[in-house]
């Protein structure tokens, strides 16, 4: 990093002597060492020191090590300990199981537990879609994934991606209200993932795929979808798909071109590359030019996948050739979902006037906004350090919000398009602006709009439950 | 039920003229109806009509609407609407996730998920018993089931397992502080369990498994249990014989019986026959007859599956045969997990001076405890309406606090003796009396002597990771 993050920050517990000016003596030395200082506490304080706890905000692990070295190399000043708040976040876990009724009395277990418990289980017995309003399952969400593409770290395993679905299920939970579990499954095969979640799927009113690698998640996701008659969705296509139609939808209001006459490349044929290919065609792109790293997909082109093969079936129409650099050339739109640094300023300069470019691969994005600041008409990241940020976290905690409270059968593209279209809605014309194509993902109106809008799509094309 | 009890308890919601003596009218209905009064709330009042909420008591369903019937009878006095309340206590389900974390900033986000939480990610990566640590797994267990035999209610299936499943979750936060999720799974085949479970293991420090049925318990539990480093207990098995086995030491404490001399009848030879088989050999028990339908099993008998052959080779030295009716004859203890009404008064009088009885069939007991006051000396059922409850909730929320606490790899007998030896010691001394051989399930000591003795005990036998 290179300016001071939260997600750096540390937490130093300083014995400081009882002085005028030894304070600011401390917050002088961490200033100039680079940090940047938050809440200042005070611990305990007598005649002679005072003890407080000063948040610093640090550039990484080195920096918080350095400032803590420096403040206390002061004269009158000690380091009693120092913590990594990100890590002291995540101690113990970020979620916990809540009772909703409480056991505190024989008569509360004769309700809750034996023997009247029985009697609910035989009315879901006789009438199973009682389940929906006699268990949580109508507001439970399974955060499942394999481990096997966590964030930008690749194929940690189950035990290591367990932080980020935890993280996701306080997401759902801050956002939307949806109750959500993460299930981190030890296994990497698509037959066993296949098996476990469709096996374990009976409480739960939606399963959210999280971080499995592609192309094994192409085939998780509709074998599961077709086993199971409650939404199947995979969060790393379609939550950033949906995103990704948000903001190209209002980019392209700003620049004034409709949708069905632009040139598209899609950097990246991985999990979000082939749903934005799909959204995109969905909402009637025609010019669509996906890439990998051999460059642009075409039909019969050498080296591909079945997923690959279809994305090249329904794309390309000209069937053009070449790496990214070749292919950008007269478009109006660059989607990245790949890799640091993958074009530059003078790719940018060969696209069409008022060109859209965004740069999603995270943390380093395929072309710093920097570098083309001017050239681009509108640039987004999925950085929270720069205008525009497109973070799924606008999509999937009112996807699912909609899809449970209509008990949706599954999550449809005419349910993706509609999420796409609310999120773009929540910015009013004013406000629509080249630093601002999506909304904060605190705004409290997108999670409702989004639930309302996917709730309508899905009663409109026949797969919500409930009316 | 043949006394109203809060299972069938249900709240009228009574439109009464505001006159003097209403209230009473309303009452004494309901008094001759046979309902059992419980509190009586204002919902609103003018000068002409007051609305009450008044909980009853029944004796089932048919008794509450009954008594709804009649009140709607009395002159001045409408039922507005009645509801039955433990369906009230399961709408929407008994168990929410619960963030044990705020999101409520950019900073907040940038430490409990992206990108703070990639940095917690590979710290498990490098060391993987930090998920321990770092999320959490260290608190949480798996209530698994695959709904074949819940409660006494058979092969109901997963879905409507699910409110026992939540209850049990319940029970484990509101009694021992332990996280605990419901899996429910659509799969009844030994094999497919064992697959989806090992699955889903990652996130989990323990895994309960309940109401499976006999025999497929015996051979998931050891399955799962070799194939995972958590432990593994089938409560329907070890949570009642460990019980069991406490009411008994402390049965036999009064009567001044040695478990090494005494005779013991166990009629039923499924889950909880079996395990109870098993924890009094552990617990030098040396005559014991179990039966099943057909009668006594012994070394050799034809028609027993293999884990009927192993209790049958470590047991009945003597190859008595017959039923429970003949080989109780001379006995000292009755163990039933069987079956209503599968004995009487006759049968006890035959047993040896000073018989236990523990009648354990639910609701319905093997032998009523009426009919054999004054024949035995201590009665326990599994019933919350007679003295000695033998309740698992006795055993399974300190078993896993215990096992959690010290990082068990799994639950051996050693632990389930030393859970039993906690229960029994729960009750002092003075306090030990033929209606008071097991502890009350809210009783305060019980959950963390068990957990203390059981940590002790997994310390002891090598299979804590903690000291």
């Amino acid at each position: 990093m290179t300016h001071p993050s939260a997600s750096y920050s540390v937490t130093l517990r300083c014995e400081i002597q009882n002085h005028p000016g030894m304070l600011g003596r401390v917050m002088s030395a961490i200033g100039e060492e680079g940090g940047d200082i938050g809440a200042v506490d005070m611990v305990t304080v007598n005649a002679k020191v005072v003890v407080r706890d000063i948040v610093v905000d640090t550039c990484g692990e080195a920096h918080g090590e350095a400032i803590a070295r420096r403040v206390s190399l002061i004269d009158g000043v000690r380091v009693l300990s120092w913590s990594d708040r990100t890590f002291r976040v995540h101690e113990g876990g970020k979620i916990a199981l809540a009772p909703r009724v409480p056991v505190k009395t024989r008569d509360d277990l004769s309700m809750v537990y034996t023997p009247g418990v029985g009697r609910v289980c035989q009315a879901i017995a006789a009438d199973p879609s009682r389940v929906y309003s006699l268990t949580a399952k109508g507001n439970m969400v399974a955060v499942v994934t394999d481990g096997s593409a966590v964030l930008g770290l690749g194929n940690i395993g189950p035990e290591a991606s367990l932080p980020v679905m935890e993280g996701k299920c306080v997401l759902f939970k801050e956002l939307a209200g949806v109750d959500a579990f993460p299930i981190a499954l030890a296994t990497q095969d698509v037959e066993r993932i296949v098996d476990a979640v469709a096996a374990l799927a009976t409480g739960f009113g939606g399963i959210n795929l999280e971080d499995i690698a592609s192309p094994r998640c192409f085939a998780v996701e509709p074998r599961l979808q077709e086993l199971l008659d409650i939404p199947v969705f995979h969060d790393d296509q379609h939550g950033t798909a949906v995103v990704i139609m948000a903001g190209l939808l209002n980019a392209l209001k700003l620049v004034g071109k409709p949708i069905s006459e632009v040139k598209v490349v899609v950097a990246g044929a991985g999990a979000a590359g082939v749903a934005t290919v799909r959204i995109l065609r969905s909402a009637g792109a025609k010019q669509i030019i996906c890439c990998d790293r051999q460059g642009a997909l075409y039909a019969g082109r050498p080296g591909m996948n079945a997923f690959k093969e279809e994305v090249a079936a329904g794309t390309n129409p000209d069937r053009l050739r070449g790496g990214v650099a070749e292919v950008l050339r007269g478009a109006d739109v660059f989607v990245g979902v790949s890799s640091p640094d993958l074009i530059g300023a003078a790719e940018v300069q060969t696209m069409a006037k008022e060109p859209i470019v965004f740069a999603l691969a995270n943390p380093v994005p395929e072309v710093q906004p920097e570098e083309i600041e001017g050239l681009a008409a509108v640039i987004a990241t999925g950085r929270s350090d720069y205008p525009n940020q497109i973070n799924n976290a606008l999509a999937f905690p009112g996807i699912f919000r909609g899809a449970l409270d209509c008990r949706a059968r599954r999550i449809n593209e005419a349910m993706k398009r509609a999420a796409a279209e609310a999120i773009a809605g929540c910015i009013a014309g004013e406000e629509l602006s080249a630093e601002h194509v999506v909304p904060g993902i605190f705004s409290k109106r997108v999670v409702a709009d989004v639930a309302a809008a996917v709730r309508q799509a899905a009663q409109a094309s026949g797969v919500a439950r409930l009316e």
